[in-house]
C-alpha cells in the first residue's frame, strides 16, 4: 500500500483554526443557547462596499456577453484584464516601486506561501518569526524543509525561530542569528500586531544582503498602517529589491476573505546563486500548478483600486481599526498589558505565567468569546492571547462588556 | 546565496502552453495582419449562460448585505454555502456515490493536482498515461518525486510512462506494468479524446487493488460523455472507493475556466498503509495551504447544479461537441485518421512519421490555425496533433476551411 507522506506525519495535532472551531462547537453542544462572539479567527465580517459590489456584479454581467467573456488568462481578454490589474497595482499600490511584470496575481497570500514553498523546495534553510502565522511553519514542514517536531520545545528541528516578544520590541536580535536561505517576515505582524519601523527593516535588508538570504515579506496587513512614517512595503527600503519578495492580499482591507485575490511581487533583481531569476522559476511554478485568480475577483480588485474603491477601503480599514481601539482600551481597563492594535487589526495581550489555551478556555467558557491562543502561533506566543478586530461593532462592544463582567478574563 | 530548487531545474524548456503562445506571438510579429484562429489551448470561448450569470450577480449582491456576507468558509454563512455545494454535488453529480463530506471544493482540478503532489510527497512512485496533461508530470517533478529528465527518451527517470496509442486503443497493457504508488488516469482523456469503457476501468481498479496503488482519476471532461454506457466517474466502478480519488472541474462544461471552481472527491475508505485515511491528510493540506474557492464561484456552481443550470450545461457541452464533430469530419475529409471528438472535446489526429512541432508550425504558418503538438503531452504523443473543440462556431468552420485550402495540413 501507499505510505503516508512522512512530512505530513510530522505535523502534530490539528491546524490551529480548525482546532479552535472544534472547541467552539464543543461548547455549543453543551450550551446550545450560548451566544458566542468570535474575536478569534481573523475573518472579515462587514458587507462588501458598494463600489466593489458594482465591480463584481458588472464582472458577472460581462462574462455573460460575447464581447466580454474571458476564460483562462491566456486568452486576449483574460490577458488584458490581468495586465490591467498588474498595472494598477504597480501604480496605485506600489507607486511604481514594483513594475507590472513583477506582480503575479493569485487567489491569496496563504496560497502563494504554499506555492513559494514548492518554489524553494526541501533543501533550503528557513527562519521564521516566533510567534508567526502558521502557514510559514506548517507549509515548510509539508515541503520537507524541516526535521521532526520536538514536543518539548514546541519547535520543528532544522527551523530557526526568531523570538519576537515585548522584551525585544517584537524585532529579532539579528546579531545572534545564523544564516538561513529564507527569512519569513510579517509586518504589520500577525499575530502580535507589531509594525516594523523603517530602521528595523533597513537592518533586516542589510542582514539578508550580508548573508545572501531571501526575505519572504508578508504585507497582508499593510493597508492597516495609518501612520505614514511606517513602511507599508519592504520595497520602500533601499536595496530590498535584491533580497526580498512580497506577498500581499485584498482579503482584509476590502473584505475579500471569501472572494479570494492576492498577489506576490518578485523584483527582477532577485536571483538564485548563479544568477537565475527567482521570478522566472515562480512563473514556471504558477503556470504549472495554478490556473489564475477568479476573473470576477480580478474585476473586483480593479474596482478596489479606483478612487472610489480606495476611499471605501479606507472606510473598511477605519471601521476595523475603531474595533481595535475599543478592544485595546477594554483590555487596558482590565489591567492587561497589550501590544498592537494601532496600525494593525490584532491586539496581542499578555497573560504572564498562564498557558494560552487555559486562558482561551477561560474566556470561551466565562465570556462566550472566542479568541486565539498565542501558543498556536509558536512557542514564544505562550502566555499571550490574540484578539482580532474583525467583527461587527456591536459584537466587539458586547465582547468587551462580557470580558469586563467575567470575574477574571 | 540561495540555491535554485534542483527539482525545478530538472524541467526542460517552457511549459507547453506558454511555449505555444510564444510561437503564436512570433508569427504575429512577422505578419501583424494574420487572423489567427486557436484550436489549441483548450480555453472555453462562449459567454456564460443566463442562469449562471444570474447566480454570480446575485452572489455579488448578497456579499454586499449584512445578512448575506461571508468570508472564509469557516464562518457560519461560508460554512453553509460550502455545505450546500458539497451536498448538491453529492446528489446531482455523484447521485449519492460520494457523500458530501467526501467532496472537497477548490479553485480547479489543476490546482488540486499540485496540492495532491504536496499530499503524497517526494517518496512515492508514479505512473502516468503517455501522452498526458502536463501537470501530472511537471508537478511530480517539482514535488521531487522523479529523477532527471532524459532528453533522449523525452522522459523523466523514475516515472513510469503508460503508452496510450491507437495500437492499444488508448488503454495501457496493465499486465506489463510494474507496481507504482500512484496512477494518474484521465478519462475522457486530454489530449487523446479517448474514453475508457466500464470494462477497462474495472481492470484498472482491480490492478490498483492487487498492487495497493491509488488512482488519481481526472474526470474534468466527464460532462462531455453523452453515451450513457460509458462511465462518467471512477466511482461508478465497484471497489473504486478503496483505491481511487477523483479530481473534477466546472471549467469546461460551464465555461468556468476564468471563474475557477473544481473539486476533489476522496472516499472514506481510501487509506494509507497502516490505515490513516487519505482524506484526513488532504483536509490538513487544504487547511494549511489553501483558503477556499471564491464564494462567488461557489454560488455560481450552485446555480449550475439547479435544473436550469444543468440544462444550460447540456447546451454548452452540445455546442462544443458540435464543434468537435465539424473538426473531426473536416480532418477525415482531408484523409487524416482521427481519434476522440465523440464523447470528448478533443480530436487527436495522426500525422504518421512527422514531428508534432513541425506539423504545428506548418498549420500555424499555412492556415494561421493554432493547434497543440502531441509531443508536448509526452513522447507517445509524437506524430499527433490535438485539435480543441473550444472555439466560436464561425472560427471552427473557418479553421476547417483553411486547413482544407492549405495544400497539405
Amino acid at each position: 500500500m501507499v505510505k503516508r507522506n512522512p512530512n505530513i506525519a510530522k505535523l502534530p495535532a490539528g491546524y490551529l483554526f480548525p482546532e479552535i472551531g472544534r472547541r467552539w462547537r464543543a461548547l455549543l453542544e453543551r450550551q446550545p443557547d450560548a451566544k458566542i462572539i468570535s474575536l478569534g479567527i481573523g475573518n472579515t465580517t462587514e458587507p462588501l462596499t458598494p463600489h466593489l459590489v458594482e465591480g463584481l456584479r458588472n464582472a458577472a454581467q460581462t462574462l455573460g456577453t460575447a464581447e466580454g467573456y474571458s476564460g483562462y488568462d491566456d486568452d486576449p481578454k483574460g490577458q488584458a484584464l490581468l495586465q490591467n490589474l498588474k498595472t494598477k497595482l504597480s501604480d496605485k499600490w506600489y507607486h511604481g516601486r514594483v513594475s507590472p511584470e513583477e506582480v503575479f496575481i493569485s487567489d491569496g497570500a496563504k496560497c502563494d506561501c504554499g506555492r513559494l514553498q514548492m518554489l524553494f523546495g526541501a533543501e533550503v534553510t528557513i527562519a521564521v518569526q516566533d510567534p508567526a502565522y502558521p502557514v510559514y511553519v506548517d507549509g515548510s514542514v509539508i515541503a520537507g524543509a524541516t526535521g521532526a517536531h520536538d514536543p518539548e520545545r514546541g519547535q520543528f528541528d532544522g527551523l530557526v525561530y526568531l523570538p519576537c516578544t515585548p522584551a525585544n520590541a517584537f524585532f529579532p536580535d539579528l546579531s545572534a542569528l545564523p544564516r538561513t536561505d529564507l527569512i519569513y517576515f510579517c509586518s504589520p505582524n500577525n499575530p502580535t500586531g507589531a509594525v516594523s519601523t523603517r530602521e528595523q527593516l533597513r537592518e533586516l535588508v542589510a542582514f539578508a544582503k550580508r548573508n545572501g538570504s531571501i526575505i519572504i515579506f508578508d504585507a497582508a496587513y499593510a493597508a492597516f498602517i495609518r501612520d505614514d512614517s511606517l513602511p507599508r512595503s519592504i520595497f520602500e527600503i533601499e536595496g530590498a529589491r535584491e533580497v526580498a519578495l512580497e506577498v500581499n492580499s485584498f482579503s482584509k482591507p476590502i473584505g475579500f476573505t471569501g472572494v479570494r485575490l492576492g498577489w506576490t511581487a518578485i523584483p527582477r533583481e532577485l536571483a538564485f546563486e548563479g544568477g537565475a531569476p527567482v521570478g522566472k522559476d515562480w512563473s514556471r511554478v504558477m503556470n504549472t500548478l495554478f490556473n489564475g485568480a477568479s476573473n470576477i475577483a480580478q474585476y473586483g480588485a480593479l474596482a478596489a483600486l479606483d478612487d472610489e474603491g480606495l476611499a471605501e477601503m479606507g472606510e473598511t480599514v477605519g471601521y476595523y481599526m475603531e474595533n481595535a481601539r475599543i478592544i485595546k482600551e477594554g483590555l487596558t481597563d482590565l489591567g492587561l498589558t497589550t501590544h498592537g492594535g494601532v496600525n494593525s487589526p490584532y491586539v496581542w495581550a499578555e497573560f504572564p505565567g498562564r498557558k494560552s489555551w487555559d486562558v482561551f478556555t477561560e474566556i470561551l467558557e466565562g465570556a462566550h468569546v472566542v479568541t486565539t491562543p498565542g501558543s498556536g502561533f509558536g512557542p514564544s506566543g505562550e502566555g499571550f492571547i490574540r484578539f482580532s478586530a474583525f467583527g461587527h461593532r456591536s459584537d466587539v462592544e458586547e465582547a468587551v462588556r462580557r470580558l469586563k463582567e467575567s470575574t477574571k478574563p
